[in-house]
């Protein structure tokens, strides 16, 4: 066909993202009973939504028939109000990912290359395919960022370093320190996208105090999620910070009403809701605990984790996780398997509530055991 | 700044799309109370959303921190049994204006070029220079698709033509076999982009049976949207149909999670209500005829619409439609100034209520005394 053969070659290769399996289609699939299934595959928060939020969705459902507010004004003063920089440098997306797109639209092309770490997110070599640019993999240390090994890897051709921190499946962070002469050793023409996703996971301590860091840096462009410990991946919301300029040119390819009206209301109002972002950390530093007690007690190896996940690594071939995998899924329990992050052997679990880490630690003995 | 001038030129240049002012905008621009606010501004349903879209939205809250069906199933399957094409064939967009992105996106790059009409939806310009491709306007018969004259326009570069049909904003409409033949002598490996996202308000005897096309042209793609007559601008869903090969090109490049949960809950329950779209359209029906005769009475021109929308002319300067919209505005009716579509003289309302529609005409007319 004609057409077809006219997109470029490099959209032509892109395998699409694997998302977890939703709930649904392990019911549709395995016949089973969907109040008995637990999903512990997509880093969601296991205690639903802000109450908060939920009561500005169903508020903000009354106009469900008007555009949503296409600058997003209110919730960009909420965002600026409380990180301290200015509206001019927010950029809200459809999730986070929207906004990784949107600087990849801008800086990649064929000709230009990005870096990004073996095993991290998988949307970032998605992106760079998609935009024609090349992907350079930087081999991680200890499943985390070698960021000496990125530096190195720059060459005249890169425009984009992404670095996730903490880093997805892996849980990995980088030191805030380390971070800093970093980006102070990248050139000033390459933009480094710094994908807190998961920062809220964070202990105080461990915290990088990255938005200090956009005085200084043009090229720094900090990118956060609604979808996890605020609870709120159903709606689609996640933002960039970034210097004014770049925002600028970010907000000029966005789609004039990316985010929903629904996903407005709800981020603002979980903004404020403090408490539960409190209470999402606590439960998760709590099943974080339990959980690894629990892999321990049955032998099994993990990669620590700074986010709310774990990924278990299974002893033997790819085809003993796959079996691990699937008779985790016949007794209605969904993980994520990471072989198409070059991870075959390993299993990503999101830390749930107390209740469902139990029945995920009892079902991966039952499958350890089937499988012996 | 190096990095802001790495981006491309046409990226720079771009001048975002200017959405119709927000209620709550005009309230803190003009210290209104925002109940005494019409908005006529965007097209959207002024009945506002089907009851059973609203049921499943708030059904669809109870998992709202869970990532939505990344593929969409269920909508798919009821798009499907509704149009009588395969799942395959349908692209799910984050309202029509992502599918619209994501063909250009794949087939627009510098050195390509795109064809649209004089006055057609602003949106097709700014993705085409988003793309950095050259966009070719074609001036408009009648302020319609001037479909020979497109025709003539297509350049070997050519890899687009985008035709809105109705065309938004002038409410034009081309006529189903004129827009056949047009469509068998464009080459087949020029995508044919045909927008129908007023489809809904046109009367069965001219509506265009495009779906049964797809058939003989791989080069025809054809887009809806939720934000009109289904009446959810707020939770952004569209869709493109399109031979196998394309839709699986703008899958592969769709971001994972495009549409949020509560807008795909929301559209499949709304396609349903077969009973709201037809209030909708007999609303709208009974709204465009009251209006113009509003409107005749008032000495005041329009373009004959096929849309939920009439674009109404002012006579004398572009500062005396500029006059009278900001009169509008002072008396709380929130209209369309049409001048970034090259029609200064021009102001776009959309069909309400009838009390909307009532207090639109005695607004206007206040408005034109005041500018006597």
């Amino acid at each position: 066909m004609n057409l077809f053969e006219l997109a470029p070659e490099y959209i032509r290769a892109i395998q699409p993202y694997q998302p977890g399996k939703p709930i649904s289609e392990l019911v549709r699939d395995l016949g089973l009973d969907k109040n008995e299934v637990i999903k512990l595959a997509s880093n969601e928060n296991p205690l639903g939504t802000s109450p908060l939020a939920r009561e500005a969705m169903i508020q903000a459902l009354s106009e469900s028939a008007r555009y949503p507010d296409g600058s997003g004004f209110e919730l960009k003063v909420a965002l600026s109000d409380r990180l301290g920089v200015s509206a001019e440098q927010i950029v809200l997306g459809n999730g986070s990912n929207d906004v990784l797109e949107l600087a990849s639209r801008i800086f990649l092309r064929p000709g230009t290359s990005a870096i990004y770490s073996q095993y991290a997110f998988a949307i970032y070599p998605l992106l760079v395919q998609a935009a024609g640019a090349r992907g350079i993999t930087v081999p991680a240390r200890n499943y985390g960022h070698d960021l000496e090994a990125m530096l190195d890897a720059i060459t005249p051709e890169t425009r984009i370093i992404f670095i996730a921190n903490p880093n997805n499946p892996t849980g990995t962070l980088c030191d805030a320190r380390d971070l800093l002469r970093f980006i102070e050793r990248v050139s000033p023409d390459v933009l480094v996208i710094l994908d807190q996703a998961y920062d809220e996971y964070l202990p105080e301590a461990n915290k990088t105090n990255s938005v200090a860091w956009l005085k200084n840096f043009q090229n720094l462009v900090i990118t956060h999620t609604f979808s996890k410990a605020y609870g709120l991946a159903s709606v689609r919301v996640g933002f960039a910070l970034a210097h004014a300029d770049i925002a600028n040119l970010m907000n000029r390819i966005r789609q004039p009403f990316n985010v929903n009206s629904i996903g407005l209301a709800a981020a603002q109002a979980a903004l404020d809701d403090v408490e539960f972002v409190k209470l999402s950390y606590m439960t998760n530093r709590t099943g974080m605990q339990r959980m690894i007690a629990g892999l321990d007690r049955l032998g099994v190896g993990f990669i620590p984790s700074f986010g709310n996940f774990v990924s278990i690594q299974i002893d033997g071939h790819q085809a003993d996780t796959l079996k691990i995998y699937k008779s985790l899924l016949q007794q209605g329990v969904i993980v994520r398997p990471l072989g198409n992050y070059g991870m075959p052997n390993h299993l990503r679990v999101t830390i749930g509530i107390e209740e469902e880490n139990k029945r995920f630690l009892y079902a991966l003995e039952q499958a350890l055991k089937e499988s012996d």
